[in-house]
């Protein structure tokens, strides 16, 4: 890794490594799971949910509201249509539990920010639905925390080349942060920008990369936000 | 109306100001009315569908994927949830084709912003869905003609007032067009904003307003947008 001396701009990802998220779409899974056990296992579940959400991704994007879709998609599938409506509507009702949960920040990110606040431009950068992100960045109580928020539908080498332009940033001031090596690492090296890996424990596997995608790529991994600091200090 | 000859921003509305949007989910909302013509009236029908998007625009915000929801809801109630997986299918796929739909350009529009590209600083504010919004505006071709693009999940004065601050624009230099008084218009004249209104063929009950909100407000209102040039160069 180059050094970390010349950053003058942190960007944070939000989903999982400022508050947790990936968590709830896992706990809304199992219900749909459990509810479908008695037509097919839950092996095909899974399976028929994820195509469905791949499929759908050019439709809906990201987000909540695709990931009800595609549940209510897969379940008349694997009912040959003959599902009721009063099973899908507990699909939309969990969707909106979720959308509604409240947020928890991972252990230790008020006081890093806070600590970086005032010494480095801060963005936050977040892949998703809009509204849904913006209703978890009020509720995160973080919004005031940083210079720019910028929601994205997807975040490629395009996405950060623009935002970087946006603000006049030189990719070599620049410093991403996040728990996707796809979303959050990878494009920014690409660029020219720094990046810092911290892994969350529940990833959705769209995410994933291959090990030869990150073979020879040059950042840092660490195991937890509250290690950032010392490594900015060294 | 103020005279416009100060004005250095112009900003333009998306959905039925610059293409045509509306339309489409009315003619959704008629596929959705003659599916459940055997269960109930229509009226009871786009009555219990409005009631629906209305209850869900606190959980789902505005956009095609939260309305797609409030059909498979609205369908639910009316059937007592015995409507079956298969039906619920077709709005699905009904929602898909609106989100796929080619982009229709309202007559005049290219022309409007070539001839005022150079002259003005050209910002577009749409409010809706990220995903569905970007995809609009890759596909209307028009994104190269302008400074900014803005998508945002409500416009209200902070709305404004906020994309003002962040591109140092002064109120008063500062022109908004649209079809939505609600949206476009009343919001941008109370924060000390210039704003013509162009009404649209078909505009959502929920951009409604009443009489008394727009009594003394001072507008131009035109009949198309090929009258916006003249108007500036009074």
């Amino acid at each position: 890794m180059k050094n970390l001396n010349n950053i003058t701009t942190i960007a944070f990802d939000a989903d999982d490594t400022l508050w947790i998220n990936e968590h709830l779409f896992r706990i809304t899974e199992q219900r749909f799971v459990d509810l479908l056990s008695e037509y097919v296992t839950d092996k095909t579940v899974i399976d028929k949910l994820y195509d469905a959400e791949l499929r759908n991704l050019q439709h809906f994007g990201y987000g909540i509201k695709g990931f009800i879709l595609s549940m209510i998609e897969t379940a008349i599938e694997l009912t040959n249509g003959e599902v009721k409506g009063c099973d899908l509507q507990k699909f939309i009702d969990w969707g909106k539990d979720q959308i509604n949960h409240p947020v928890h920040l991972i252990s230790g990110v008020e006081e890093v920010l806070n600590s970086l606040q005032g010494k480095y431009k801060l963005i936050l950068i977040t892949k998703g639905d809009l509204f849904d992100q913006e209703s978890k960045i009020a509720r995160s109580g973080l919004a005031s925390l940083f210079n720019h928020i910028e929601i994205v539908s997807e975040k490629n080498k395009e996405t950060y080349s623009s935002i970087l332009l946006k603000y006049n940033i030189n990719p070599i001031e620049f410093l991403m942060i996040g728990n996707s090596l796809k979303s959050d690492i990878l494009p920014v090296l690409n660029i020219g920008g720094k990046a810092i890996y911290i892994p969350a424990d529940t990833t959705w596997v769209h995410e994933a990369v291959s090990d030869s995608d990150i073979a020879d790529k040059n950042y840092i991994e660490l195991s937890s936000i509250t290690k950032l600091i010392p490594n900015l200090e060294m």
